[in-house]
């Protein structure tokens, strides 16, 4: 059996990442979406290993210390983190994993895995992602423009990415993502198993 | 304008790769099949620059100095070459080049070329191997045992390719490869210039 793929997705706030991830999780329901463990408190409606695995904060730096996470962060005094252990028993499973993870998240990733497909989701303009962050109408002028920049901004970081995929439409984005997905399986370092099992047949056989 | 993709297609005899670039062709108009040229005579039906394109001898030998060649070979006193300019010239205008081509040949284009994916077409067993080629009607119990073991050997090669797929059914195989195309165009070494414009709006516009 092959090892699953780890498809890490991300993207500036307003391309659609959430979307596109959406639609690729209803049609192959056996994809693993990674889940977060944090130390804020659940909310309403939240359920544990589902919403995020909840953790003391003594707990989650024990796990730190431990280099039990594939990346993590301190946000506004909450540490938020992806667990290695669980995303390896699902990729040794044959399982693939999306991981939906902003941009610091996924160099952290780089730096503490060898593997993983990293990708991310561009809008198709500036001028379209400043329409659907608009169309949210929760934004104040200030808070759009402080959107926009760090968009910008964090456009600049597409080059740490093995692939890009321009968000014209979803369906058009999920069979983007869906290529990227079938097409690494079809990688010559993938299919290692699929040719050595080829291999193992005997010549002679065939002339039985 | 991004630069087409150059596409270099081989596997063992009796793999399928022909079917499979076929079925590509005909569902995409837009890629361009290179055409080689030859020092053999037009047979009965061939035609200039779709068949081959036919050279003298010394001609061919002329543009082999002159470097003119992503690969050649001289199989039985006669010469088989890929003429550089050609697949060049489709490349740069953004046409995808798909390059059906043995394996020796293959590794020619790696060491002339920094550009091309690399795909081998795999049987999905020696044993449906032996019985596609039985099917062919055309062999000597020798001939067989000389194509099998060729193939076998050949198989060894598939490390040197990027992607791997293997030919369980003509549909499966084709959706593999058009997911290789497309997952390359998402490539981000390759969305430059989408990105660059993305990046040359201007944030200022964005509050006119």
């Amino acid at each position: 059996m092959n090892r699953g793929l780890l498809l890490v997705i991300s993207g500036p706030s307003g391309a659609g990442k959430g979307s596109v991830c959406d639609v690729y999780k209803k049609k192959h329901d056996d994809i693993w979406n990674s889940v977060s463990m944090t130390t804020r408190s659940p909310r309403e409606g939240e359920v544990e290993g589902v919403s995020y695995f909840f953790s003391s904060i003594p707990e989650f730096k024990k796990k730190i210390e431990n280099n039990e996470f594939l990346e993590y962060a301190e946000v506004y005094g909450n540490f938020y983190g992806t667990p290695k252990a669980e995303v390896e028993k699902k990729l040794a499973q044959g399982i693939d994993v999306i991981l939906e993870i902003d941009i610091q998240g996924a160099l952290n990733v780089q730096e503490n895995t060898n593997e993983g497909i990293f990708i991310f989701i561009l809008p198709p303009s500036m001028n379209e992602l400043k329409k659907r962050i608009i169309g949210r109408g929760s934004e104040t002028p200030e808070s759009l423009l402080t959107r926009f920049t760090s968009a910008y901004n964090e456009i600049n970081y597409v080059s740490k990415y093995n692939y890009a995929i321009t968000n014209h439409t979803i369906e058009k984005a999920y069979c983007d993502l869906r290529s990227i997905v079938i097409a690494e399986k079809c990688r010559v370092t993938r299919v290692t198993n699929e040719i050595l099992s080829l291999k193992e047949e005997d010549l002679n056989e065939f002339f039985d």
